[in-house]
């Protein structure tokens, strides 16, 4: 079952000065920082109520983000939501028709168990499935 | 003062199938739908705890929903933030270097008054302000 919107996945090209832009957005204090080596990224979360916003540089240019950056430039990456179990919601989505994309499930950010969407049947939208692992 | 996102602007080419894919998706059911004549759009808004998902279809070849399609395919349109007073919040934003959007701030969908940031000034991320009208 979804629960709800975790986090926006936000494309950016400079993390410093991305997280200096929404820090006065969002007129918030700094973001937590992580670097995510199994996906070349590395992240800025802000807090804003049961929605986080993500920003995501890629550290190299072979990760996901460099490559949509370079097709798309920067701009809204993926939509992250929480589910309880994945691989469950993952069996009920491929029942709907929808696909998963390769290489998922895997652990990414954040301590959470992840899986993307195929973003042809979802409206053009990149959607991420998360389960906080304990 | 930014509040919480409540909502995820989708733009897509039919409503009646983007509600379809998206209630099995959420696996919820029916969402609200709405026209906005003064956007020339129709809207579906799914709820989904603090953050809703809004999509958005052109009514219209004119429309900004018509072009942004156009141009870029279906996808995420814009995030909405809310804010209790748009004005005061366009103020300390346009101070802090960040740009409105011509036309704006004006009554959008739900009985909103909306305006849009600049996406330039925004890492490609179309942002809007939005005030619950009493």
């Amino acid at each position: 079952m979804i629960k709800r919107i975790t986090h926006i996945g936000v494309a950016v090209k400079n993390l410093k000065e991305a997280s200096e832009r929404f820090r006065n957005l969002l007129g918030v204090r700094s973001p937590v920082e992580e670097s995510v080596a199994s996906e070349k990224v590395k992240v800025a979360m802000f807090e804003l109520g049961e929605t986080k916003i993500e920003l995501t540089e890629a550290t190299d240019p072979s990760s996901v983000i460099a490559r949509f950056i370079e097709k798309r430039g920067e701009g809204v990456h993926h939509i992250s939501f929480e589910v309880e179990n994945v691989e469950a919601e993952l069996e009920r989505l491929k029942g709907e028709g929808f696909e998963v994309l390769e290489g998922y499930p895997k652990v990414g950010a954040n301590g959470y168990r992840v899986a993307f969407l195929h973003p042809e049947l979802t409206c053009g939208v990149l959607i991420e499935l998360s389960e906080k692992l304990h």
